[in-house]
């Protein structure tokens, strides 16, 4: 073995010997050999005692200075090694959806720390958010095209992210020839979307399992989604028997892909589209005395660092006012939070308030997280982000 | 109005403002008039500054002295009233499921503090647990007569709970004749369960969701349900195309249950069925090396006090581990937790570090709760008593 050794400081090894996916920088011995290894580096951990421990990603700029590869010290990290966990992931997704669109790859939870691989068919968006993997973007993609050869691969290098590990943002074809937009299908609906100009990868797959249930409530509703996107949450509403659904987001691409779904699927007359902010639409809304069976908010992520917390939770409690206000008597508000710094009982209690702010009683029928193809890493479940809640409004 | 009035203590009304459905003992006046008011009356809840609050159910003996009825204090708490809240609760259900089985009434957080309804199509299965809706009995039943017009009910005031109120146990037929035991349909399956003389109300609907999960790992796998009682899990993977599933009780009487069921969907040839207790047939098979693709746990609550935690939490720890080493390379561990006084976080806590003593490395891909027919109140989170996790285990 050529890795270079990094030593874990006394009593520092704890939290890995018991799953931890990462060690930090205050945990292992940043001496000058370290710091001097180029990051993203594979290399050695050794405990105290001189325990071969694991194999690791190095970074020793990061606050998270080593993310853990495997506890097999005797192999190497190569195309090979990421093909033997490319196919572990794509044999638990395949037996858990019966068409190949899911979250293919999700970091940490599937051994392969940093890297977030979305699948359409048979074109895969990546995304690497670690040096190490970053650094190793060629063994990466050499293993994927072993194991799926696919048509095309994008890589969407441009979560914010990564410039806690000191990446530049970049959106690159690195496989076959970029066709514009795509199909994808969920839940059996085919919708279309944009691996490469849209956001994030282009899908939130995380929401399937929670759009199904959306779908379970809309029967002969009027339903709004304020926060649409490429409509996921409001034509599942539509397949689910709703009467009228008002489709609305600020972005007029989302729009487009919504109503171009909408079309396909054959409920484009049912759905009506408005390109305004979720605030200024139920503000509106309101003062139009609407009122709706089923009202969906799925909006970005509030609090996206820690510092953001108390205006952010005051903004969900906020839209959970507002769009409670627009649920008519014995319907339902679905909300949800993808902000990982919001826990969900925190969540739930500002949703809560805003709720009883407009003058509204509520029981919950549902909490879902994001599905099976976005597993929780055992030791980190914090990085468990997604929180969507369902109430039946009186 | 004639119903007593109840003081609040100043400063005491904010969890009631802000939703909360109980009032304990030290939060009221406790004068010599409460302390004489029947067990169970309906009382008027007045503010300290003289407000009228709610209706509630009121009992001097117990540690939660009000179970709020309603806000508005201008109606009467009497059969009219409580088949308002029947409908309500029946309504929601009857969108949720094709077919008329659920839990209709799931106590606070459907407004009817105390009560529990469970409906097999025709037949109600009733539990109060509470003074104040064991009282108004007959007004209850006249309200389930007028909204469902049962052909059976059955009273199950066997609920340990009902201690904590001081009330007696007891198993009664209120309407119509027993028949014996029940077909009860889910998830497409029919079963027979037994309301008078199985455990709890008979059939355990909480884990309708969890156990379609279940079904979606099954296929063309070797399944072990180490608490089987009726059979809900191992015949839902047998349904998801198990090859074999290994179904484990102590209880002859459920066993019976599930081999009947399992005969009746046609899946016995698949199903093998072992009289034993759950941690012996786990030594059992692990000394035969038998591994499965699929292992369920949903035993019965470990942690049935507070005292009982450490104690609880330690035996979900050592199940984890036994059935962990149950599971082939690549396969699910399912296990669940009824325990309300365990959180999700410790009770996942304790499975991984099982899993890990195992010598198993996992990633969690669903975590689930009781289905939509048992809401929770959003003022008492911790009314959430179910957990339910599955991992794919390498």
């Amino acid at each position: 073995m050529t890795d270079a050794t990094i030593r874990i400081l006394q009593g520092h090894d704890k939290r890995l010997r018991g799953g931890g996916p990462w060690l930090y920088s205050n945990e292992v011995q940043m001496d000058a050999a370290a710091k001097a290894l180029p990051p993203g580096s594979v290399v050695r951990l050794v405990a105290a005692d001189g325990k071969a421990m694991a194999l690791a990603h190095f970074n020793p700029h990061s606050l998270i200075a080593a993310r853990i590869l495997t506890r097999n010290v005797e192999v190497r990290i190569d195309a090979k090694f990421f093909a033997r966990r490319l196919k572990r992931a794509a044999e638990l997704r395949d037996r858990l959806f019966d068409r190949p669109f899911y979250r293919l790859v999700h970091a940490e939870a599937d051994g392969m720390p940093g890297v977030v691989i979305d699948r359409f068919g048979d074109v895969l968006v990546v995304q690497l958010n670690s040096v190490g993997m970053n650094r190793q973007e060629e063994e990466l993609l050499a293993a994927i095209d072993q194991v799926l050869a696919p048509r095309l691969v994008v890589l969407r290098n441009d979560s914010p992210i990564r410039s806690l590990e000191g990446l530049e943002a970049e959106v690159r074809v690195v496989r076959g020839e970029t066709t514009g937009p795509l199909e994808v299908e969920e839940n059996g609906l085919s919708f279309v979307c944009d691996p490469q100009g849209g956001q994030k990868t282009g899908w939130y797959y995380d929401q399937r399992d929670n759009r199904a249930f959306v779908r379970r409530l809309a029967r002969d509703q009027r339903v709004l989604d304020v926060y649409s996107y490429a409509g996921g949450f409001a034509l599942n509403a539509a397949a689910g028997g709703a009467r009228e659904v008002v489709v609305v987001d600020r972005a007029e691409s989302a729009l487009a892909m919504a109503q171009e779904s909408a079309g396909r699927q054959g409920v484009a007359e049912r759905c009506s589209f408005r390109k305004q902010e979720a605030y200024a639409a139920i503000d509106d809304l309101a003062a139009a005395r609407e009122r709706f069976g089923l009202v969906i908010c799925d909006p970005p992520a509030f609090v996206k660092s820690r510092k953001d917390l108390a205006a952010g939770l005051k903004g969900y409690r906020k839209l959970a006012r507002g769009a409670a206000g627009l649920v008519a008597e014995g319907g339902f508000l679905c909300i949800a939070s993808c902000s990982h710094n919001v826990d969900e009982a925190s969540f739930a209690r500002e949703v809560y308030i805003g709720i009883r702010a407009a003058g509204r009683s509520a029981r919950m029928i549902y909490r879902g997280g994001a599905g099976p193809d976005h597993p929780i890493h055992p030791a980190l479940p914090e990085s468990a982000y997604l929180k969507f809640l369902a109430y039946a409004l009186d």
